[in-house]
């Protein structure tokens, strides 16, 4: 997975982002979170743009999840996405709001409404303020630009504390093909801030059937690889738009186009989620699971979300402790059958920590204190089972997690 | 469940406890821990006792573990526990000192070395000092005693703040059964240190498989509802002894004595169980979590411990933050398949803060944050499916729980 780009300065820098053609962008503050930051998106897609997108999972998915789930199949030519109210756990009137979103933006863009998908990030539990969204469509629409990435990355943005981008041009059949995405946490990581957002755009031309099988294997390898405290929030959904506006034909299936396409969506994806993950509240250090010589993926999965999960080992990251037995017990709970603990190996970057059973021959705690006290840390879990490997993404548990979650609504 | 006993000065207190006829108890210092606390604590049971035990689900179970399983078939008449070293992660040597140590016990004792049961706890991957163990032993022998109840309580401690306890005297057929119990945390508080223990003692003369019964019961309905990270370690066993030295009849099968003794063991457990939870790293708040209307006692569970589970819920509980919106994302994600938002509630106490899919009408801020408040809060949440309920009991996550892991080693 790509290292998402830092600057000489230490911070994460927003990439320049080249247009996508087909794909507009207008921002705007409607005034939501009462402050002088825009939080209102709204993305133009060109006729003829193909649209896909994955939803949370849970089962108490926000109204503007329904909404926009139904509202996939309808052609969609709009986004609309707020940040400071998730619209999420506000029962009816919370579904009346997200369609009279959907309606405000039709009226001002002259569409149906039910071409317009909306997106909800914030407080649960709130009213959605829809007079204030409504009344700053005017405006989000005069500014659409197809240069807008940089705002519209900062506008879907919560908690999070750069705003997150990613872009990629691929080449096929000697033409350029433009991948942009821009992502917020949290996600997993604060779900009453309420989601993980990811926006894709590219010019490509592709069947939605298509787009939609690429997007949702990429979503698979990269943001359903992340975990910060394990809670998935009812507004999770990322979305990819396809323009049609590029000079390379159609991608179709059984090509080698798609493949180079699919292929460059999962890194776009990837280092979106990874971006999130950096991000975690109170984040120190980004910890990447290699779970290697599992039986199944999702045997190497569930072994890396065992450990991702685990507030015992997040928390011995954060203090920089190599401690080892906590990995491995954490490996022993994942409920993999017939695990023979003889057979695992650990390894912190270069560094064998566990073999045989127990801690390597020729470990020593210096070896495993210079590899903790590095900013990114790989630990690597052979499982001596089988062939098949993945990677789960996660960071470490620090007082400011507490502080950020205790202190929230305060 | 009972409430675990507090003091007027606000501390908990080690109960008063009876003796249990058949059952001696001897403890001493073997300087594992390099402190003048005991660490050892012997177990004799009478000739002709009966002794049944349940041993944590890690795949990487410790050593002594492995040998304590194998061992219960051989009626065994000795516990060894010792604290400070948890002989796991050990590989072979591991194995050859859990070994030893039984042979030391037998040596001293005078009895087989497969009738004894060894258990460790404490750090991971450290040698079991195992010298130090059998050098003591004559010491713990010479001490057996009907009323050590208190100081082996102590003896088994490890990052625990106070010693756990638990009586109970119960009646049957006019006689009189005694029902003993220490426990210890951490098992999923803190698997580092290695190990939820609960060992308890009667009286009551009852068979093998029966009192396997009983206990397997018993754990479901109490060891197994706690939680305070979700991580359980290599080391976690009960054992129940029963000497038969009571004047009750032998204990059988389908009659109202089984009953009395059965539900007995469940009111122990649950209390021995409740202990460790509020003595939870860092804990400041015991959270009951009690899921009801359930289609099964699996599905309650599952919803009871996802909401547990949750560091956003539980920073929550540690700010008195009265935030429903967490609880109910966790609902939503517990993988409850069908699940209908709009027939769930959830209530804090006795106030009802989400109901019909959204915040409860006649909820105020201030009724949730009375409850927060306070130092033990019950959430309810009924699910509108079906009638089975269960409840789950965990802690809040503070400040300390990061400290306390953070700076174990160190």
């Amino acid at each position: 997975m790509a290292v998402y780009p830092k600057g000489a300065d230490g911070q994460y820098y927003f990439p320049t982002m080249p247009d996508v053609a087909g794909i507009a962008l207008g921002t705007t503050n409607a005034g939501i979170k009462q402050t002088l930051r825009d939080d209102i998106v709204l993305f133009q897609m060109a006729e003829g743009s193909t649209c896909a997108a994955v939803f949370t999972q849970n089962a108490f998915c926000a109204a503007p999840v329904h909404v926009a789930k139904a509202n996939l199949v309808h052609q969609p030519r709009w986004l609309l996405i707020n940040s400071g109210n998730a619209n999420a756990g506000t029962g009816k009137q919370g579904m009346d709001d997200a369609l009279a979103s959907c309606a405000g933006v039709a009226d001002v863009v002259k569409a149906q409404a039910n071409q317009v998908l909306p997106f909800s990030t914030g407080v649960i539990g709130q009213p959605l303020p829809v007079q204030k969204i409504i009344s700053a469509l005017p405006a989000a629409y005069a500014n659409l630009r197809l240069s807008n990435w940089d705002k519209a990355a900062k506008a879907i943005m919560t908690t999070d504390t750069f705003p997150k981008g990613v872009s990629e041009v691929i080449t096929v059949d000697g033409e350029a093909i433009t991948i942009n995405g821009i992502s917020k946490g949290a996600g997993m990581i604060q779900p009453n801030m309420a989601t993980m957002l990811g926006f894709i755009a590219t010019d490509a031309t592709i069947s939605q059937p298509l787009l939609q099988h690429c997007l949702s294997a990429a979503v698979e390898q990269s943001f359903n690889r992340i975990t910060v405290d394990g809670d998935t929030s009812t507004n999770d959904a990322c979305v990819v738009m396809a323009s049609g506006c590029s000079r390379v034909p159609e991608i179709v299936a059984d090509t080698p186009a798609l493949q180079i396409f699919a292929n460059a969506l999962v890194r776009v994806c990837k280092q979106l989620a990874e971006a999130i993950v950096r991000d975690g509240e109170g984040a120190t250090k980004l910890i990447r699971i290699q779970v290697e010589q599992a039986l199944s993926d999702e045997e190497a999965v569930r072994v890396g979300k065992t450990i991702a999960h685990s507030p015992l080992v997040k928390t011995a990251f954060f203090a920089s402790d190599p401690n080892w037995g906590r990995i491995l017990a954490a490996v022993g709970r994942a409920g993999v059958e017939n695990m023979v603990l003889e057979d695992v190996q650990i390894f912190l970057d270069d560094v064998c920590i566990v073999n045989n059973g127990q801690r390597a021959g020729d470990y020593t705690e210096e070896a495993g204190q210079a590899v903790m006290d590095r900013e990114e840390i790989t630990i690597t879990v052979k499982l001596g089972r089988g062939t098949a490997s993945q990677e789960v993404l996660t960071c470490d548990f620090s007082y400011d997690y507490v502080r950020i979650n205790a202190e929230y609504r305060t």
